[in-house]
């Protein structure tokens, strides 16, 4: 098991969950997907995201898949496993599956019923203290849960919670909190950007660590990141530009995952393209327009 | 196992799941529970709903619990199972439990991500497809989905899926959609009334066939059906009005289940009044303010 | 004009907007409407609200409903104007408009962008600061204005604003947070319950000072606080259960403005139940629940 | 007065309302304003839209500057007018102020209530009626309004208000939406895009007419449009691709009128980049940001 802790940096790439045509979890498709993360240089995997489908396995898939992922990873990056956001016990019963396969740490968003701050900053207290010292990321995303949490709440969190390693940042505007947070004589912890990268230069410029996303060519965002860490500002947003028109394409609602999973498949990454209902693949307009812009991106990666 | 069909009237008691002051699922205290709910003449119980905490508890304890209801009202009542909302495939998992456990029926609620009136009435397709010849309710909340379901899509939902037996009413406000279901020439099914039973008199009125709430007195609602069935209408009002008081203290939000907990510990039906976080319970002046309504409710009662 | 301050206690009525079966303004009926409230001895008369269809007229039209009812009220009751959200220059020209017709005070919303805590309090330093010295009443509505204001939050802006003179309380739930602010040591203003009234009596348990709500019959309102004040709590209970049917038929979305519109002008108070579109008056089946529900209570009244 | 009917085109330019640094309404800086768009060929110009900052104007100010940005357009292209949203009479005094300016045409937006499909079309009908035969835009804007419009509804409205000339288009996703509504058999309206043209190339393959947006470079999209109308598909991406890291700096919530204020008064095109409470101008650090961007983006022009 690696170590995850506050200096977690580069990319760290949101799974997606492989089914084959039928709707069955493709578990031997599990190590092919590793082996292509592993490949492009990530620096973690997390998996059961809210993009991973999570939600829709059963509690018998989601140990396997769990299982299978720590076992073709073999300690080579840490593992994050996303946790269920019912309650405490439910989500604790995840996290010990996690550990006993040999994750690194857990994900944990606020519970959508919180609305002061308070509650915010006790409910995060409850989930550390269930979790014990297994390391856990916070994903801000208020799009998603509805949960607004301010810079000066965050940093009250980090503060009291030594477990808290890192902030999966995906408020929208986020940028100002970035730096808010980073000009906060808290502890500092690993700030890693979501929101598919559509911010990831400006982001990195306000002292963001790395990516926690999903992209279908990782190697981009592990890229940008190196690029902007050697300080080669320039060149990572050049670099950025090129993908641009396609992260852009991902941010659709509902696209996202359906795009990635498309791309995967026809560079032979997944066995199928299919999401689990109720998601959906793309239409042949749709793949007509992707494959477009990754034609266009691919003669721009050229030049 | 015990039919559950389009017939279903009177009250269907939404059970509260039982936890020990430690937190630990009380499996002994079913028995007290089921026996309680039993001796008040409702006519089914459902467990595993929104306000039945069903996403609080581990896969091991779903199993165990849906198990030990089934098992102690042997048939005497229909026993309904709600399903999870992530994916059909999840949601399936869990309808298996219920059948094998001996239930009669499940209830399923629109995935928060449907947006167009196609698109419901195509989820619930699928959701009837995958579920066979089990019956189900559909849970109509859109207060707690985010799923508005105009009445013309609800009747196209009716026509199409046979196994679809009873609808759980919580539009909000919804008099005028029982009436405009009523009124259709679709095929018709069950409607049996949620939101706490604030509105039930009017919505018998209308034509609803009984009540799916959570009460902590549930023979008042179970007698106010029978006396509205019975033509005494006047007679369901007079007693709905007497526990009037304590309904509407309920519907303030994220207190309901915490005074239902309260009020079946303090009669000796719960061992332990207590929520899973992020639940909590009464505080000493919500406790104050129970007692006093249901003392005037009881002095109301004798007169 | 009347002062305005932290003692505010009583009813301050929400008024509706009367106009006639075309639609026009009733200027003329003003008069009428203004003369009820006072002889229901109300403590303050509220225009131009939410419920008050503040945003359906015109210019002119507001200008001249806030000019009628102040001539008419004639200093015998404060009366206050409810602002537009937009922009801190469009709600500054309905103060003056109301100011110079003589209103004793007006009531502010949070802009429904504001995000953090801190953007609340600014806010209400920014409206204080345009408003002068012209007292004034938050509205705290998070149902409506999707921003919710944590009783911290709200006691900063209590110690920090002296010209807000009292809350409009609509949080829901809301009772504990009556409390925390009449724990706290901060300056103390008066808190007026809305949400239609629907926990007036636990609300003022808690220590609220009134009601700023715009039920049908105000006189129970009235009596109800003027019982509860005078430590007959039992009594007031009394008289509140009494009307608590219809008071929880009002609180369906949408249709409460009806129901008061209707029995209004059945009362020959108002020239006409109308609303303006998209407002709705209540069909024929409402018609008879409210007559039915008035019915029973004025039978218990008797009794 | 110019005509404004279905075959409208290009880019119907979103204005901003120019303040000066002290806040108020600068009347003559709107000529300058209305010089720069028709410099940039736009094909026409909306004023009082949701960016428009209306909601922050008097009724003083909106008719002021309404009649300035008529009269100096002067018939050259037509001028489309936003309208609130609270009520038909309220909205139908401010299409009377714009008729009576010398405006084409109307926007509106759905209410914020509308909940069903027959709600919706109904809705419009009144708009309809009560513009009489004034042209107006329909504003399909969910993520504003909450109100979410099927594309079958939407082509419900079109047969049957022939008054309804144009769409502004910014579901999100919608792709698929301007597919279906093509494909229809109902009578064919314009189709102008907004969400900041983010899509732009796209929603133009799909068959949109052009775009409704503010973007700070209205030439860009002025040649986006013209290029692929001529049949240079690859050509408009390329153009759009150029200016794309900056749309989505702009997409930021809350940030991109900022943007585009900052920019013009920069270029000298606004007096003030000033913004009215409770919006907001850029900070030290945006400002970088834009700049940077803008230079970079401008270094990809010369090449």
């Amino acid at each position: 098991m690696r170590t995850f802790d506050e200096s977690a940096s580069g990319l760290y790439i949101i799974s997606v969950t492989p089914f084959l045509d039928d709707g069955t979890l493709d578990l031997p498709g599990v190590d092919r997907l590793v082996d292509f993360y592993l490949s492009q240089n990530v620096s973690g995997i997390v998996v059961l995201s809210m993009m991973g489908e999570a939600q829709k396995l059963t509690p018998d898939e989601t140990t396997q898949f769990v299982q299978r992922v720590c076992a073709r990873v073999n300690g080579a990056v840490p593992v994050i496993v996303g946790l269920p956001g019912g309650g405490l016990v439910a989500l604790k019963a995840v996290a010990d599956i996690a550990v006993a396969a040999g994750a690194s740490g857990v994900m944990v968003a606020p519970a959508p019923s919180l609305r002061s701050d308070r509650q915010i900053v006790e409910y995060f207290g409850s989930v550390a203290d269930v979790l014990g010292d297994v390391p856990f990321v916070l994903q801000d995303f208020p799009l998603a849960t509805g949960v607004q949490i301010p810079a000066e709440v965050m940093s009250r969190i980090i503060r009291s919670q030594p477990t808290l390693k890192a902030i999966k940042h995906e408020d929208w505007p986020g940028l100002n909190k970035i730096t808010t947070l980073r000009d906060d004589d808290a502890r500092q912890v690993s700030i890693l950007v979501g929101n598919g990268s559509l911010y990831l230069p400006e982001e990195l410029d306000r002292g963001a660590n790395g990516a926690m996303t999903g992209f279908a060519f990782p190697d981009m965002i592990v890229e940008v990141c190196r690029l902007h860490a050697a300080g080669q500002r320039e060149a990572a947003y050049d670099l950025f530009d090129v993908y641009l028109p396609l992260i852009r394409y991902e941010q659709q609602p509902g696209v996202g995952l359906s795009v990635r999973k498309y791309l995967m498949h026809k560079a032979g990454i997944l066995a199928s393209h299919r999401l689990r209902a109720p998601g959906r693949s793309l239409n042949a307009q749709e793949v007509a327009e992707v494959d477009w812009l990754v034609a266009r991106q691919s003669r721009r990666i050229k030049r």
